[in-house]
């Protein structure tokens, strides 16, 4: 039985403290948030107590933290926990800084604690299902790779000003899944061109950020890859890639929440995507928590470590340096 | 605070009860089933505790009990539910025999305790969406239904022979469809016609019983639906149906475990359906439990009621009918 | 070089007019109708002349007559044509009366001409596809067929009053797609029950006819077919038919006019089906008059023979009599 | 009456000719080719005659030439019809060297004939109804295009050698679909970056060429476009878009040659997408000569105009700049 703690009892703390509640084997015994009355009442729906980092670093029966808490205080927990010892479960990113991010990977590996990054979509059941058929050669060596990346709708540019930029705070995930897809083998990127413009919401242009984006990389092996991101699809949030090979494609389709199709007058019109990350990647942020205590338990590596979070920072520092240069990064 | 007992420890007891351990408001409090082990497995896996049906019945802390035994123990345990005062939940059928059905109904309603049936189907996310918008009036007046429903593979011929014979054992839920879709306007069948074959098995023939049917039923408002069933579908389970109404038509597809679509030399292609009903109907087993629960804190009507239960077998006793005699029957 | 004449220069008989200007190795000559002026337009636009059927009879040069007339007109115009020494292309059905269809068989053998019956639905690129795969084995036997079938909107009454009635005038399409599917090997319709009703426009029942109908045939094989056919579909002309087989199933889906998808708040929404049968089956009528050129040349034997067409006619009139018997016809 | 002689007896004259012999009001006077035989071939089979450019330019009753020849003759071809007062249809591109087509361009204008270059992807159905619900405001502005566009497998190195490149030979249809889709109201490409590598074949790095590429666009009004192609997709010819607009997503998939989907133990299959764009564009080629004729009838614009030819060539010699220099174009 491990025990665990969760810092953070926002959005996604409460997410993958349900998820911990539920997981045979791990006991969630203590929820931490700044917001008092959102920890306690997290803690009392799912049997836990509420605490402190303090308390909870410095208790020794607690196994395992899961890092929830905003982005800012990341590389400070991660730290922290590993020089209590702690094994760490951390969601992306490591930190805005990608010298701060390698100072805790550096820290991770010298307290020799296990620690996991939370790419969930790499946990996504049809995005896994279909990397697992590249990785059996299903499709023949890859060759190109197609992401799509879309917001239902963008947030207010309050929380852009707080959020590093688009690339480092949207396409972290789609620069973790084009390593994930296009480089298992030891490729890495060899160059980057990133564009993009102000199309959906003028307020963004003054915070300043963007909210469509343009993303080219090729690898070192002339693997290329294109990633296309807006904040905004009228129609839900879409999340497809698609990966060429020497002998077929593999196309990751986004999920719907019923399989009704109606036909009449106006055509045949079928679900739109599941409405936004919380439904989409439901069961992925379920699947990513049981890997991570597999792994803890057989000793197996992470599907996602916290050396894939710096990787996916410096490819999101590189696109953000192309979009301000109007230049190609050589990386 | 409900306190829930379960009768069966068995593949379908098994779903019951970890879903009503995830309930909130509601403590599965017992398991019962005579296979010992079985039951002790399960009650210690939910934090439940073992106990008997005598025991249940007489325990005036238990609330509800969940009846998930083998069919031919379902109208005994309703009966003596009901007399204990008990609220009930009994997965489909009632009971082979419609006369003991009706009986089973009446003891509900004299003990005026509550009694669902588990229809899941209609809990199904997909075929509950087409329900709804059949009701909004969005294809106009439903027309005609066609069913099909077809398991991936024919169970042994030794578990067939208790089984009552597909209509009872399989199309039950299927005469259960098109009762919710065409006839939620107090339309009921008028006219029934079924025929069959053994294609799949030669074992199945001399249970005796079919493989293979179709069925079809008109109703007293001339509308028209047709079922076809088999016992094996080399892709998986294909669970689909479409109503044609006059302005429209709805079609429900298959589940797919990944949205995977793979295009090489052979062709394009997406993943078979969900393998079996327990991947199908998982949260269609989630969702009508909490309904019955909802139901029960609201007073509001449940969507499946044992009177649904009755007229299903009615339909089922006809098409055995109708297979004996070849001959259409009136009802 | 063969040279042939149309009898018909409506709808249909345009189409195959048209179609058999543009053969190579086919010489359109004549064009007969009793609307003159309808004759004579056809006849200019593809280089041909006006005649009569006495006239292009009597022309020992005219190899091929394509019949393309009212219903009433084929026997007689088949009849007259085999005495001839015309081979024939015949428009479906035969005659709405079987002796005289059987009649017109035994005309056409002993004359020793060829004669086709143009039905063209066994030519269209998607069914004959699924025809061929099922030939070669790619599902296994076949045991069960489910065909949908239905027009985008009502005929007016006064013209059904004419046709036949549903199974003679619109069925018998699905009657020869039944025969084609599942008794390839010999096997043939053993019982049929067919029931219908008026749901789309009350005129129809004062023909009296129906307008929504569903057939059930049980082969003497045990193979099942349930057939489902509407006048009206709000989302235009519906031409479906699935087969299942012991090792799969091969589903023909409507053919739309473009791949379109367009994604916004209310969904996904592809096109409606082609809008009736010009649209969907204009690639069938071309490919059936090719083939039967081509069988002509080779003295391979067609497609769909005359045969065909009968029994086509003897499955259509069962129908009639189950309907207004309400009971199961043993063929 | 038009009276028309066809330059070019090759794989895509020979569509021409075709589809010319074929249209009303149009007739089909010469074919010229260099190689006789095929010019005789053609000829005859369209009842037309062999003629020569110098014959058919002097002739007074030739009222249109389309141009199908080797695209090295295309810019000599357009100057002398031009100057002999003909009207010009002319597959594309109108020369590899942009300077040689603007002089084209130019005297075109000066001649007051008609032009019109052959970009038949505009009149593909499917993309032609894209565009028309785009320009109506189905999906609002357009903010962000995504160009697939691969062949199903790469021609010789040979070939390559005189095709002046990747993006002259195979992008400068996917170029002109970016103007098409993106810049319909006077938006025009701001930047350009191209990049691409040798993934299929080797060989083709010797002439020297690539055949796998990326190109990503910005409009002067801050619109995306991200193109990628490959000479080799193992199941097909692969071309689709989708346009992303403010109030929803126009996807165009690919064509299939038939609607069959075949479900077994590996899954549920689609047909391959059409095999090459002799299938795919087949109707596309047949509207776009409809198209030419109707505009010079009606005196309407051309739906793509040689200054659309010179535009996609403009953009086509930026990719390869790019390409060579590894730098972000300015245009």
């Amino acid at each position: 039985m491990k025990n665990v703690a969760v810092f953070g009892a926002g959005r996604i703390g409460r997410i993958h403290a349900t998820n911990l509640a539920a997981l045979p084997g791990v006991r969630l015994r203590s929820v931490c948030d700044p917001m008092a009355a959102q920890a306690a009442e997290l803690a009392s729906q799912l049997g836990a107590e509420v605490s402190t980092p303090e308390a909870v670093l410095a208790d020794p029966s607690i196994d395992v933290v899961a890092i929830a808490s905003p982005t800012d205080t990341h590389s400070e927990l991660i730290t922290r926990a590993a020089a209590a010892g702690k094994h760490i479960f951390c969601e992306k990113p490591v930190d805005l800084s990608v010298p701060r991010a390698q100072a805790c990977a550096q820290a991770v590996r010298a307290a020799g604690v296990a620690c996991m990054i939370g790419f969930q979509r790499r946990f996504d059941p049809t995005f896994n299902e279909a990397q697992q058929r590249l990785a059996r050669g299903e499709i023949g060596a890859p060759e190109m790779l197609v992401v799509t990346s879309r917001d239902p709708g963008a947030p207010p540019a309050q929380y852009l000003r707080g959020s590093g930029g688009i690339f480092r705070d949207m396409l972290i995930h789609d620069f973790d899944i084009f390593r994930w897809i296009l480089c298992s083998d030891g490729d890495e990127a060899a160059t980057l061109y990133a564009t993009g413009s102000v199309l959906v919401d003028p307020a963004i242009a003054e915070v300043p950020d963007i909210d469509s984006s343009v993303v080219t990389i090729r690898t070192r092996k002339g693997r290329l890859a294109q990633i296309n991101t807006s904040r905004r699809a009228a129609y839900g949030y879409d999340q497809r890639f698609e990966v060429l090979g020497s002998t077929g494609m593999l196309q990751c389709g986004n999920h719907r929440p019923t399989e009704v199709v109606q036909s009449d007058a106006q055509g045949v019109r079928a679900d739109k995507p599941e409405h936004f990350f919380l439904q989409r990647y439901r069961e992925a942020y379920r699947l990513e928590l049981a890997h991570f205590f597999e792994c803890l338990q057989s000793g197996r590596a992470f599907r996602t470590t916290i050396e894939d979070g710096v990787a996916a920072q410096q490819l999101a520092d590189a696109a953000a340096q192309s979009l301000a240069s109007g230049q190609v990064v050589v990386l």
